[in-house]
């Protein structure tokens, strides 16, 4: 099992003995992942693309972006688990595309030509 | 390494030889993700919450789902290595805390009281 | 003076008299309008359909729907006049393509058929 | 009749004829509204805050800004007139707030102590 797999079964059993799997279909945990990933703009909004590079250094920011990073990736998990789509598989048939797609010497250093990652 | 450890590895190896790590600041970053979910979005707005606990049934509609999906951990993987957070374990000291925040006992079948799972 | 370019015009003063205008870049305030938008989607989230259709008939969940709508007004409004974008007219053209690309008769009650709106 | 009272009119117009009505419950909107903000923010995602302030000055990005950006004015008309809220009102109140909240003189040129806006 994996260190992933074990996050999937741990959200499992949180959302079951709370009886909180009726609430998680796909719509409803797609609005939620979307809604945390609103709270985590909202932390880099104001800042230059440099800023944002350093917001780690500073303790308090660091903690609140470390929360809000965590949970998005909770609803990604259970997202993903109530779809029944292996998350680390399906990132790397994406990234298999990606290779594909965007030949290194084709596209190095330009974001104009290409969506940079995917 | 975990499975997760390598995807960032694949990651940091695809975006440095096309010289694409100039783009990938955390503001940059999250605004893609941010894209990347506003697309999820788009395949479940139109669908009743019964529908999209279905939707995986329709072989196309599956296959972009999965294409969304593994977009969106591609984008979050990036940006949590960018930030130096580790996504699994930043996402099981959130559900400590929401272990904590919501007892079994006194949260037991109701979104209204909770925010279902953080 | 349209009722929408006096809203355009007090976000302009309220914005130069506290010298914010620095932080208003299109790129900024389409954050910032993201951000709105997830909070809105948060009250949102875990209702069916047809609760949220009934949403303003409880006076606290009224307001605080009126509120999250208000800032993503105030933000999309305050992000157009940066961008130098008439807001209704290119609503009205947008509507205008949409008449086009989905003539009455052929689009009739199906949502499979066509994102319906634009 | 407001000329954004004209643009609410010509939406339920356009939603009766087509027996759209149906799907435009408030969930449902608030995700298409989500879905439109990502494209929008995916335009602006890899472009500095500088660049982006540029961006209408390129034809073909202007006119697909202005294409999201009508978008995201289309589906936020339409949900405040399914939750039968005046937009503008909204707005106005939310700012009369909004100027008790931050005084000119301690607010002023600091992102830090104010959410610039709301």
């Amino acid at each position: 099992m994996t260190e992933l797999e074990k996050l999937v079964g741990r959200l499992r059993r949180f959302s079951k003995v709370r009886d909180w799997e009726q609430f998680h279909t796909p719509k409803n945990l797609a609005m939620a992942l979307a809604g945390e990933v609103g709270e985590l703009l909202a932390e880099l909004q104001w800042l230059t693309p440099e800023e944002s590079s350093k917001i780690m250094e500073d303790p308090e920011s660091a903690a609140r972006l470390e929360s809000e990073v965590a949970d998005v990736m909770i609803y990604l998990t259970r997202l993903a688990d109530a779809l029944k789509i292996d998350l680390l598989k399906a990132a790397h048939a994406k990234l298999d595309e990606s290779e594909r797609r965007y030949p290194v010497e084709a596209y190095r250093g330009s974001a104009r030509k290409a969506p940079p990652l995917v």
